[in-house]
């Protein structure tokens, strides 16, 4: 087994999810991440903790989907069960194929998704964290050969979380303190909103691995304006490019794309929730330097902001204001590194990707 | 995929465990299975039945144990909570290295075990299967090409069920109206036992497809005679082979083998029940005709009887009589072709491997 996977496993059950004796595990995983699965195993036995092992293989997922085609589903409670009775929830992602689910109507996943709201609710309650295995699909799909892309996954996950902590904490304060933000990107993204009585997370590496983000809720009706989100998505096996977005008063009342559009409609009625941001994350980690198809990395790249509509993360939101509650969470992203600008309350505070607080600004 | 394997699904699905709308069904499989459990899935979701798939890949398994090695383990409550909540399990094995777990001590593997006694039990009340996909790794243990094991496997899984269950109701009517069971073969196997009140089960493929036997309870305490097993079994990554078992009043009260006799002493340590037979099944399936070191095929082989130390299945056994407890239920094989006979109430019923109900008696 490459050493680098066994390091991985270690920082994703000491640092992210702090595994301790006794504690019930679930690891949820396709069959490729299968090393990685088989280091986080021996690591929670060495912890005294317990792990159930479940597959996340799209081609049953998409098997299930497409014979059931059910306009309406029962949260499944065995599913639910096994949640609840958990302590730490591990999800690795890997593609084989990362167009596995691309034959799954739109609506059939919202759904689907509704459906497992209870799950996931449950599930956010938990000590979790997503990571990724580099596998071969997953490659492929950031246009990259296996061991290339192998280096790029460890080097970001292998990151000093609290040096990097350090750097991000200078962002936390800037946002903690403000209460208007507005983001301004090239001829087609100018928007406002709201960020007073919210709170700012410091992403180290502990939900998400790699981290390397701060993020915080817009106040729900706050967000007026329009963004181009000029990065494309992968959402559902398929790539959703060249997203236009309107906001009044929080909700979008219009939006677009240039590639699977229909993609955008499952998203937006799913729920009422899936109307408003739920999230604005501000990318951090400079060891990110190249787009890869997958949010979990694209999202952390240091020249961007990701908006998030769906649902709210409960700890970013104050106890004045409303939690978004939605069955999606669905991150799209702006680039920030050219004709660009973040203001608070005002004051620039990045321009054209460089924070106010790093030497080029 | 090959259609042979949507048919094996369907049989597990429809025949074996009648999946029905809203019913929640586990599919436990290591990753070979793959082709099996999207077919799976897929009738699932028609069915209009929830599905959550589990990974039994032994690497895990095998890292958690040995890392763990702990004396004693607790019950994972998030896997009881699992079973508890579904109305179907469905347990594809599949082998890429039988050996896996070779190296996790039989003391490790017998407190795992005890702790999962539970969740055991809560599996035995539900609607169950137990099959087998045609990996690599069993056709080698087998000693056969991937495609001829292929050919073996779906031709077992594959027969007339109905009429199968009409040849062994002869058997079943004949046990059931039996007391004493007397078994002969070779110098070296000489036992008798009653089966008094307790309850003969016809295996028409529901609990393990492939069936093909019929099968019940002998009284706890009244087993008495020795045992020589001349068919091997594959356990705990290793194969035992030529066990030789005493039986004085239903205990064990002495036993060895000639290959990996310790796998052994941790069976029957690992409680009370596991020194008592939980089963007495005679194989009836005459599609089976080659031992392949896969007990689920070759306790059905129809020259074959096997008797099980450990659990006993509830259903099986009479009113009156005691269910004999245990956290095992390890089934080993006498070879009945030659020199051998079944009597029942002192009336031979079978005599080297043919019934009294079959034309070359």
């Amino acid at each position: 087994m490459d050493p680098r996977i066994r390091e991985h496993a270690q920082t994703v059950v000491d640092h992210s999810t702090r595994v301790e004796k006794g504690d019930n595990v679930v690891v949820s995983a396709p069959a490729e991440a299968e090393d990685l699965v088989t280091a986080v195993c021996e690591l929670v036995g060495e912890r005294g903790g317990y792990v159930v092992t479940t597959s996340a293989n799209p081609r049953f997922m998409r098997a299930f989907l497409r014979a059931a085609d059910h306009e309406e589903f029962e949260t499944p409670s065995h599913q639910l069960a096994l949640v609840e009775e958990a302590d730490v929830l591990i999800n690795i992602r890997s593609e084989m194929n990362a167009s596995e689910q691309s034959d799954v109507s739109p609506e059939t996943n919202a759904a689907w998704r509704r459906a497992n709201k209870p799950v996931q609710v449950e599930a956010l309650s938990k000590r979790w964290c997503l990571t990724q295995f580099p596998a071969k699909g997953s490659a492929q799909l950031a246009g990259m050969s296996t061991e290339a892309y192998e280096n790029f996954v460890y080097d970001a996950v292998s990151l000093d979380w609290e040096k990097q902590a350090e750097h991000q904490q200078q962002m936390v304060e800037l946002l903690d303190d403000a209460d208007e933000v507005h983001i301004k990107s090239g001829d087609e993204t100018d928007v406002t909103m709201s960020v007073a009585g919210n709170i700012t997370i410091n992403d180290k590496g502990e939900h998400n691995l790699p981290g390397g983000e701060v993020f915080t809720a817009p106040v729900k009706d706050s967000v007026d304006g329009e963004v181009y989100f000029d990065l494309p998505l992968y959402r559902q096996g398929r790539e959703v490019s060249g997203v236009r977005v309107t906001f009044e008063e929080g909700k979008v009342v219009e939006y677009s794309a240039e590639r699977n559009e229909e993609v955008l409609d499952g998203v937006f009625n799913t729920d009422e929730g899936a109307r408003y941001l739920g999230e604005l994350g501000i990318g951090m980690n400079r060891n990110i330097d190249q787009f890869t198809y997958n949010m979990l990395f694209d999202e952390k790249m240091g020249d961007t902001v990701h908006m998030a509509v769906g649902t709210a993360y409960p700890e970013t939101v104050g106890e004045e204001n409303e939690v978004n509650e939605s069955a999606e969470h669905v991150d799209m992203i702006v680039d920030m590194s050219e004709d660009s600008v973040i203001e608070l309350d005002g004051e620039v505070v990045q321009r054209n990707g460089t924070f106010v607080f790093e030497e080029d600004f």
